[in-house]
């Protein structure tokens, strides 16, 4: 039945007036006189509806009060300029079959304006919304451009494990994995749980980065990059944590910590051309709907610059890069600091920033994306190369206007000894971690990488305000509906 | 430091003689005589090395001893013609920097020929091998091209959940996700698990497929894909299972199941284009490689087609759409069938296949890929549509030569008397799944999709023989690391 069908999107884009055609698709709303209905259709390809403009005594009552909200249709008619406001063509049906109907009386999406949180609830329904379609095509074209840019540049997709026996960076946050009934766990000798009887034979958990083992394939490969899933049993309620989401995690043999940069930046404005040219039309829904949105809040919460505005801000500048020590310098004697706005005042260097002061230098100081870069080793992960003045390491943040960090990256730790000693202070356990420490045993290179994690760029792109909402199916605690 | 490289494949396919360059990598051989040592590098772009011919005296003894198999250098210097064998050009080294060695007594991948066994046992460093880095740059573009397919095609890639409370289609093969502390499972009141305690407040799963997930959002975006992580709790070591794995799930609004068979038949084609196309060089080195363990195997046993033919095979051949029911026929009258030659004789209608049925088919009967479709519907899943015979449903799975089943799919039962019914045959539980159900009670539409095994295609399209060697990190019973 397929080829029979026009989508939407290419009826309203190239508007072959006089044309005889077949949409199919989802009724967004009805109006209907007397002798005339018009149905609002949307399929999905765009933001956009088609009007279809169905004869009452033609198509008679019985199948008219059919077609309400959510109910589907396939339409077959005459492409015609439109008569009335709000759209230049529409289509004059000669055939209509209804495949499904949607009983007003139940179907939980009537055309008026549903809350986030409501929609959540409803999230196998969510799709079939405004909002939520324009940001799932948001997120399909940012998932395509990071594959096409890492292959434009000959970087290999890395599948790294979702299940590992590796927990060197969980840290007590990871899921367990197991085929064990829960109800009766085997325990051996010594009282403890018998792994040896579970599917893997020991301890598994779900990954939380598939950094160590993309370092692994980059040390072969040269230039690699995994996306994929990672999660954190964090119990944490807020617009900015979930349980289960998506990375990007780059990782380059002999790239230094200025190539990271460059390269970060050079992915982060890709990705933002790629939506600003291929999202057009969602993303002036999406900006219309952050400007309302944003007028129910006090003047002081509102948002400085509009959808668009934050995208070519993050286009049109070049990044500022600036070393933590620096930093701190402007963060201590910025006004916010000296009258005591800050929530966390800075007091002086090896303080770990906030998100406020993130923001600070981005949107009040510099004006501009910005990187930071040297972090003091203690606030930082094990693997980091160690700078010569051995209080820092070669770590580097990019932070974006609203949003604060957005993208974590290092030069790694290359040298055995630093790296062994590095461990050893901060109780990672080398035996549980030679299949890492062999990149460093043979043939070590200099090398460099860093996370995206891809639903906090979807939250800058679209200016959505709940990570919730920027994924199909949301994972967070005491939520696994679906 | 990149900027000053340049990558072999470059090298090589360029070939800028006399040009002055810098190459990095790691070493694959070194051989020495006492003037001159030529040094095998690869960086892993290619399934190539370039020579790098450096002057012992130019370079000391301390310098040349550092540089043996699996040591990283860098190398400057000018290209010239080659005056050896095995390659048209060569690097003339000016500088060479070791940027890290590899004692011989240690590093495990020496130059000879390793087992794959042997290299699963040190997957940490398989990358580093010919073999396993030409499957992952094939499984790079193989990635890719699935990717781009969808994209041209205007699908949406949408990440259905991986950890799930549904498990309706999983019986039992699921990896449970917990929260809890395995030495201390909470309990109820009744005695069994108090899974209101853990993370998600109920039971939690690892998803075995994206489908009924990608069905929502096709109900609202009509052409939607995933590409995700699944896993499958099956206790089998088969060089064809594996617990975790990658699958690519289609699914389309307004598709019957022909329109489901054709948009498979243009992926598969596609994809294996799009490897003969960018992979020559590694499908070269891996159709020699097949070639050579073949020659171990006994007569019978080995492959009648070679890499390439099998390929060209796919790509050539419009597929053989045979229903069920003409097959068994087909099969109850052959010839390994009348003299017992299946380890399964096909008695009559109802049975379900096996790979040598499936491999007679397509490699004897009618040399052409095959697509099965309207199987009976005892041996399908409750989700696909039924026929009007009431005996088959919907299906249809295609068949490739020495590999069986690579996808398999159907068109949806989308009325919701007949789906509730089935699922009330199959004791599947409703009231679970009513959130799937919600899309046939509103605006439900004929539709259809496909599952197609990462992993199986790369096997079929790197020649590998078994699954464990097609993906970085395998996870089967007893097996996590790293």
């Amino acid at each position: 039945m397929r080829e029979k069908r026009t989508k939407i999107k290419h009826v309203l884009s190239n508007e072959p007036l006089g044309e005889s055609l077949t949409v199919m698709g989802w009724v967004r709303t009805k109006r209907a006189s007397k002798s005339v209905a018009f149905i609002a259709l949307n399929d999905g390809s765009s933001i956009n509806n088609l009007q279809v403009v169905a004869d009452a005594e033609k198509f008679g009552e019985e199948l008219l009060r059919k077609i309400t909200t959510g109910a589907s249709i396939s339409a077959t008619g005459k492409l015609v300029e439109s008569q009335g406001a709000g759209q230049t063509c529409e289509l004059v049906a000669e055939q209509i079959e209804v495949f499904g109907e949607a009983d007003p009386d139940k179907y939980p999406l009537q055309p008026k304006k549903h809350s986030l949180e409501f929609l959540r609830e409803i999230a196998h329904l969510r799709p079939r919304t405004n909002t939520f379609s324009a940001v799932m095509r948001v997120r399909h074209a940012l998932a395509f451009a990071v594959h096409q840019f890492f292959n434009e540049k000959e970087f290999f997709y890395i599948n790294t494990p979702i299940i590992t026996a590796s927990d060197a960076e969980g840290a007590g946050e990871t899921f367990h994995v197991t085929n064990f009934d829960l109800a009766n766990v085997p325990k051996n000798d010594e009282g403890g749980v018998d792994y040896k009887q579970d599917f893997f034979e020991k301890e598994a958990n779900l990954t939380v980065s598939g950094q160590l083992e993309g370092e692994l394939a980059a040390m072969a490969l040269s230039d690699i990059y995994t996306f994929g899933p990672t999660f954190r049993a964090e119990n944490s309620n807020t617009t900015r944590h979930l349980a289960e989401f998506w990375m990007i995690e780059p990782e380059m043999a002999f790239y230094d910590l200025k190539d990271n940069m460059d390269l970060a930046e050079e992915m982060l404005k890709y990705l933002v051309k790629y939506a600003l040219d291929n999202c057009a039309d969602d993303l002036a829904f999406l900006e219309k709907r952050a400007a309302d949105e944003d007028k129910n809040k006090p003047q002081n919460e509102r948002a400085e610059m509009t959808l668009t505005e934050r995208l070519r801000f993050v286009l049109e500048n070049d990044f500022e890069r600036v070393s933590y020590t620096e930093a701190i310098e402007i963060l201590r004697n910025s006004k916010p600091n000296k009258k005591k706005k800050f929530s966390y005042v800075i007091e002086g260097w090896g303080a770990d920033l906030q998100s406020e002061h993130e923001r600070f230098l981005v949107e009040k100081h510099f004006k501009k994306p910005v990187i930071l870069f040297d972090y003091p080793k203690d606030i930082k992960a094990f693997y980091m190369r160690q700078n010569d003045d051995e209080k820092t390491v070669g770590a580097m943040d990019i932070l974006f206007p609203g949003i604060g960090e957005i993208v974590g990256g290092s030069q790694r730790e290359e040298r055995m000894d630093k790296l062994s000693q590095r461990m050893e202070e901060m109780d990672i356990p080398a035996e549980e971690m030679e299949w890492y420490l062999d990149t460093r045993r043979f043939g070590a290179v200099p090398h460099s990488g860093f996370g995206l994690g891809f639903e906090r760029m979807i939250l800058f792109v679209t200016g959505m305000g709940n990570i919730r909402d920027v994924i199909p199916f949301p994972r967070t605690p005491g939520n696994c509906e679906f």
